[in-house]
């Protein structure tokens, strides 16, 4: 088996998406507040086609979530704001060339052909649930680890069933008030950390979980 | 103006007491799992008169805490369970040398003597609110800081109101579920993160908020 991962942006107050969230506001009202930090560096710039930036310990740590990943399990929700029947126009949030580099496989409920994009990402889609989708990922992973971007229910969702290894946490230090919470109904999991770094702007923690 | 700090044990899902609170379970249930760290270390066990115990990064952060505090101000419902009208017969949870060492004032609706327990202790009541509390507290600290031991509520209100220069979590990586939160109805304080202190039991980190 191999390694089951995930990183995600939180506030002091357990929120990982602001209230109200909307196609305008796709991680709810303040929910980009989340993310300044990411935004700030060079590796974030750069792969998004933009200059500048800076380099860091924010900027390594967002290095290291990505290094080893050989594959990736994202819901729909994050793929995209359509639900139900697909819009086969829509290819992501990502354009031509999507941030993954590697096999992407999306849950959804609606069948939908493999989509094959620029610099070594393809996207799939699963209809067989959480542990078919991730033993395909494992499978195209080819001995790396296996990323749970997100959203937040998925991450859930991996942790509830005991198939997460590690959770790594950007802890902001900011009061969102309202939004979604990650740690809502996943049970009791045993977590230890193993490392944090930290920088002016996030906290970032990684937690090794006992399964 | 001195300098106002407060510390306290948090879930990583942002919990400072587990739900049910009652005499039996002062911290409701589970919430003893919060305070685990510290009672594992030397420094807790010397302070209530037991042997044993680590010595390591979290004994070395518990002296921390305390170091420089020249007076506290606490809650009426971390000085005892009782409420309403004083049982003049309780003088706090700790026996006659409590592990405060310098003036503690504590909140109530109810006016009493103080009381002068070994040990450099003493318990003045204060009945005219928080701003009046720190007052006091500033006055007898001889320059030294004060520190909001808690509960949660008591942190929340100096939070709140603005008068708090430092808030240092202790994030101990379990999930409690449910519980007394401790960053709701706070507002959008600014927060900057200045020292972090990691340990495999938990990970302690130092806010500093901007008034």
């Amino acid at each position: 088996m191999g390694f089951v991962t995930s990183n995600i942006s939180i506030s002091l107050d357990g929120f990982v998406a602001g209230p109200n969230q909307s196609l305008e506001d796709p991680i709810g009202q303040g929910g980009m507040r989340l993310h300044q930090w990411a935004f700030a560096t060079e590796r974030w710039q750069a792969e998004h086609g933009t200059a500048g930036g800076e380099r860091n310990a924010d900027s390594d740590v967002l290095e290291a979530v990505v290094t080893d990943v050989g594959a990736y399990v994202m819901g729909r929700n994050m793929f995209g704001p359509g639900r139900g029947q697909w819009d086969l126009d829509w290819s992501g949030w990502w354009g031509e060339d999507p941030p993954y580099h590697v096999p992407v496989f999306v849950l959804t409920h609606h069948p939908r052909e493999p989509i094959v994009m620029q610099g070594g990402t393809t996207f799939a889609f699963v209809t067989d649930g959480i542990e078919r989708a991730l033993e395909l990922a494992e499978g195209a992973a080819n001995g790396k680890s296996v990323e749970i971007p997100g959203g937040a229910e998925t991450i859930r969702q991996y942790l509830r069933a005991g198939l997460l290894d590690q959770l790594w946490l950007h802890i902001v230090p900011i009061v969102l008030g309202a939004g979604e919470r990650l740690l809502e109904n996943v049970g009791d999991p045993v977590l230890q950390p193993t490392e944090v770094v930290a920088s002016p702007a996030v906290t970032h923690i990684k937690y090794r979980i006992v399964r």
